[in-house]
């Protein structure tokens, strides 16, 4: 029977036509946000269910009411062997600014980085990079039998957008879906050289508002002085989101918001974490969140709210002198354990109603509502996962949390009573959601290695 | 020799060709703000310079730093008739939103209206229809050998930009261009049944402000909590830009601003401005301009801020949970008598730099700058065309303020020592930079016939 070191030779072995297959999939612009990118998205799902047969695994390509779920199964030797469910995401985020690019987003090449080469393409990391990880470690047990674990894989489409289709998708097929654990590989390591395991998340409302003036558009020279302008309504509601100490200033956000235990604060003291360094990566030199937080506690911790897009008026080259009729604003709150999310929905509403000058009107759209989990440090899975990420990396994976959302797994946790291991490749400098985002070579490398060491874990 | 009434008829018989005419320049889509549109900018200049030489002009396309003016020239033959220089523009502004169209802007229509036929398309009125009523005066003079006084026409393709290549072509052309009395045909109406001449006009500062965080986009997930937004940061600045009574709120602004001569106060008032009417037409209630002000004082004579346009992060389809690099804004102040443009521009971005945090930058475009301009109510040539108005309107024609600004009549006036006539025969629901454009078609018939009489009574 092949040992684990056999396994970890195999990827080795096979690291040029990996990087081909993982080329291949990158360049599928499968952007869920985009409605002209469903045939692309379609595509993207066709390819996963390609290798999954070709892994060895029963796949499939399942509808859903938005982009379809790619679900596939293979079976342990071993009937007593541990299930596992791994999930991850095909669909990528939109590309823009596309200017800002350096070679075309759907084009993967590879660049030379500080740690060796790069993987540059939208997706490389977040998370057609990272799902590859693990397929990888499938196709090399598959030359000696199989995995040593049952495993489910599925590949949603939707993870960028909210993940609308997927509670209802576990509601009809949690009983084929149901494992012991859920592996999901779309975090981040603590740094280039340290493995690390998430352990807490932060939920996410995403709220749209647009505020109505005038029926139509306005010429400023006519009507300027005498006419509502929503842009300006709309920036003094924007501009009263914070106080003056960096906290939010919608009343009651606060309110079921807990204080982080000793325990787990003590332990993120130890990590040392490199402020200075983390903002100086992207040019930035002063913490802009709440004044009487640790850096590390405004990005894992607290509750907050940002403004992701504004827009209203003219925004083309040069200028017109209009007052438009509308102008509208992205905010979304990034949740922490015991928040509401349709209670901080609410107080959005109600933040931004109370605050309408006469003849403004709000209109709401909601894009996403998903609270924050944490999961249980004690866990035996992810005693095994840690220990065999030590073997691969040569020192302990750090505990992190994280300050993104992954709806997928509170709802493991809802429909599916399943605990997730939040187990990624990722570093804080790929760009996800950014242009030119890229996912270190030794990230993909060591990534399926990783893999291949927690499965047998798992299953010793 | 053609009697005034001679003319007149003249025109009447016409209007079916006079129509033709138009439609055809208003096809051309002549945006002068939009690059891709300059080949449009000079088929325009083209077609005005084609139709002068048809009306008996020497006339050429000129060439400046930007979009070529159009200049052309007749002489009346009484020998000491009065010289009038004709100012319009044919660039137009931009057409979006485009969605907002109920026809294609550059294929102009004939629709139903609540006063008669109107002419729909981006330039309808502003200025396309306005200036070729002039043409049309000048092609029925022509019929009886010619217009009664010499006659410049100049025709600009960037006032719809702030006019930046004017100001120079005056200085070097000064000499050819110097008549008697300006004539400007870029203004309204009092109402549909009653003329109207402009005499006072607001200045006009364009700036765009462009404010700099993170080196790149970020997500917010990763990041969200302790790297600065650079919108949060232009909210606060632009919700900041008026008082609670809708005052401009940057230090200095309203130091040189005088309070309305009682003389002009009074006339005001005694116009009986409609400002429900004015509001309730755009679908508003109140007027959102200073509290203590009347509508006509803050449309016409007090000074103002607008934001025009407005944009950061994510403005697609769906949701993405960037932190965006930059958001930026276009703001304009319309001017009154003696506010120094210069001067009100650096104290908007003294305001601005005065409110940004830590790690951002703002960086200043300038777009315009032009001051107010008033014009003397007693002059001779106004009060000819004001009695001309009155015989083809059978009212007396209004004199009225002007919240635009119309960057010419200041030029002239500096650099040629020229007074304007500002006569126009637009209306305040032609929707001019708004989508469906139009312009009646009774402005455009009695437009031309006004002018008729207006070259007359200038030469009597």
């Amino acid at each position: 029977m092949a040992t684990t070191e056999d396994i970890v030779s195999a990827i080795d072995a096979d690291q040029k036509d990996a990087l081909a297959r993982l080329f291949e999939l990158l360049a599928i612009p499968s952007v869920s946000a985009v409605p002209a990118h469903v045939p692309d998205c379609e595509k993207a799902a066709d390819w996963l269910v390609a290798q999954l047969v070709d892994l060895g695994f029963e796949a499939s390509k399942q509808p859903t009411a938005g982009k379809p779920m790619v679900v596939g199964r293979v079976s342990a030797k071993r009937r007593e062997a541990p299930h596992v469910l791994f999930y991850g995401h095909y669909d990528v985020q939109p590309v823009d600014p596309l200017s800002l690019w350096t070679s075309p987003p759907f084009e993967p090449r590879l660049a030379a980085g500080q740690n060796g080469e790069q993987i540059v393409a939208r997706g490389a990391c977040d998370d057609k990079g990272q799902l590859m990880t693990f397929l990888e470690a499938c196709r090399a047990y598959k030359k000696f039998g199989g995995p040593p674990c049952h495993v489910t894989v599925l590949i949603e489409g939707e993870e960028e957008i909210g993940s609308p289709s997927l509670p209802g998708f576990l509601a009809q097929n949690g009983k084929t879906l149901k494992a012991d654990v859920a592996l999901v590989c779309d975090t981040a390591m603590w740094d280039p050289r340290t493995p690390a395991i998430t352990t807490s998340l932060r939920g996410l409302v995403g709220a749209e508002v647009i505020l109505h003036g005038a029926n139509r558009d306005l010429h400023s020279g006519v009507y300027g002085g005498a006419e509502v302008n929503p842009i300006h309504a709309l920036a003094r509601i924007l501009g009263a989101l914070h106080d003056d100490r960096g906290a939010v200033a919608v009343p009651g956000f606060y309110d079921d918001v807990e204080e982080l235990p000793q325990e787990v604060a003590e332990q993120w003291n130890a990590l040392a974490f490199d402020a200075p360094g983390f903002l100086g990566a992207v040019g930035l030199t002063t913490p802009a969140g709440e004044r009487d937080r640790t850096p590390l506690e405004q990005l894992w911790s607290r509750p907050t709210c940002e403004v992701n897009g504004v827009v209203g008026g003219y925004i083309g080259e040069g200028f017109k002198t209009v007052i438009p009729a509308t102008a509208s604003a992205k905010v979304s709150f990034r949740l922490v354990p015991r928040q509401d999310p349709e209670r901080v929905s609410q107080a959005f509403r109600a933040f931004v109603t109370a605050r309408l000058p006469p003849d403004v009107r709000a209109e709401f759209i909601s894009h996403s509502a998903s609270p924050a989990i944490s999961l249980p440090i004690n866990n035996e899975a992810l005693r095994r996962a840690r220990r065999a990420l030590e073997v691969e990396w040569g020192r302990p994976a750090a505990l992190m949390g994280a300050g993104g959302s992954i709806p997928i797994v509170g709802a493991f946790k809802r429909e599916l009573k399943m605990d997730s291991l939040l187990v990624g490749f990722a570093l804080d400098d790929d760009r996800m959601h950014s242009p030119n985002e890229k996912y270190e070579r030794t990230s993909f490398h060591k990534g399926a290695r990783s893999w291949a060491r927690i499965l047998a874990a798992l299953a010793a």
